[in-house]
């Protein structure tokens, strides 16, 4: 099932599930209240997606979560899942614009399966994990590279406004263990991986995430970028596709 | 005027204006509905203080503030705010325990000025800083030195649920330029500085935060912490008082 969420001309934001070319509204947040509807029906065509979902808490990304990304940038890693923070500000809608900030130095795209929280998680042990995942979507972990490398932190590199596009909507019924994510720059192809080549599988992550912090519904957690690093500029779009959930588009330009 | 978050029993969080020993009651969240009163007063000795902000966003945290912090790490920095990111999950209030995670190495305290956003902060510049402050509060940012190491990222170290206490309440009329900041563990003191030997002021800090990423109401920035590491452990209380504001205290335990 796709679960978009939506909103028409000047309307409030609302949640749909994807039925073919039309949306079935629901009543609430089906995060937090299910997945009770309204009768109503929405054409996919009068509607403009949103992100779909703004994560009352946070993001958590996964770093160097697949080996051959970890050769490209000769990384160190820990021993244990590198987990660090997006800011829910950074969350953008597909065809939403990236805003590239005045920054030195390449902005690159890092198209990651994202996994969207359902209950809330705490000390959750591997073999549970599925309980506490509401659905998945796609994320791209936008990073401004030498702001990376100067600040030694990535909080800000990778979380100016616009730096997390997440869409086109969560599909709730899919195995994330083996699916191809492929990133187009104006329709060229940039990197492409596989799920199953994760370092850490998804079990894994949802047990450490959830033994440092407390995951609330609407949470997500992007599962770590494959290899080939490429940058992107003003005017053009970045397209991330993942098998079984769809295609995610937004364009860029420099913020004025 | 102090801004207290707080409970009695069984009922949900409210906020009130600290006068004397009681609490003037309002009738919404200040930081977004004003401060109508209610006509009800509430008992300090009744009330349960809480945080007196769960972000909606994000707690900001201004890393290497201090040149005598900044010397004792011997710790290189870039040539602006070094800024991060702490999780709304970590938020506890005051006399709230703080949890100690079964990780290797010390657990240190941080005491720190807390800036309480008051309104929505987008490319804010230093001159107007002051029309985006609701009000101060105190911080303790702490951290999991080892973690901190270990992973490069601090995101977790400085992350786990209960490692951001806040408190004791929100005062709205101060001047930030010359506080006293003081830690003490079990009532020895440990760190102490002064907030005019900060190396970035705040202005310069909510234009530089507010650059990066959109600050919302209730967002918070810890402003970075004096000189005097210092650790503490399962069954010990760290107390940080600041001047013109309070004391924030809570005790520690190890994590069951």
């Amino acid at each position: 099932m796709r679960i978009a969420r939506f909103s028409t001309t000047n309307d409030d934001p609302r949640y749909g599930i994807v039925d073919d070319d039309e949306l079935v509204v629901l009543s609430g947040d089906p995060m937090f209240s299910g997945f009770g509807t309204t009768g109503e029906r929405v054409a996919l065509a009068d509607a403009k997606l949103l992100a779909p979902v703004i994560p009352r808490s946070k993001v958590v990304c996964v770093g160097m979560n697949y080996a051959a990304h970890k050769a490209e940038l000769h990384a160190d890693t820990p021993n244990n899942p590198l987990i660090f923070l997006k800011p829910n500000t950074a969350v953008i809608g597909p065809g939403d614009t990236i805003q590239i900030p005045p920054v030195d130095g390449r902005i690159v795209h890092e198209g990651e399966l994202a996994i969207v929280i359902g209950k809330i998680a705490k000390l959750v042990s591997a073999a549970n994990w599925a309980d506490y995942v509401f659905g998945y979507t796609i994320a791209n972990d936008i990073s401004a590279r030498d702001v990376m490398f100067a600040d030694g932190q990535w909080a800000r590199a990778k979380g100016y406004d616009t730096f997390c596009p997440l869409g086109p909507w969560i599909e709730t019924e899919l195995d994330p263990g083996d699916l191809e994510i492929q990133t187009y720059v104006d329709g060229e192809p940039r990197r492409h991986g596989n799920t199953s080549d994760m370092l850490y599988k998804i079990p894994e992550i949802i047990e450490f995430a959830s033994s440092v912090w407390t995951l609330l519904p609407g949470d997500v957690i992007c599962t770590g970028t494959p290899a080939g690093l490429g940058g992107f500029t003003d005017g053009q779009t970045v397209d991330i596709t993942i098998t079984g959930i769809g295609t995610l588009s937004n364009p860029a330009r420099n913020r004025a």
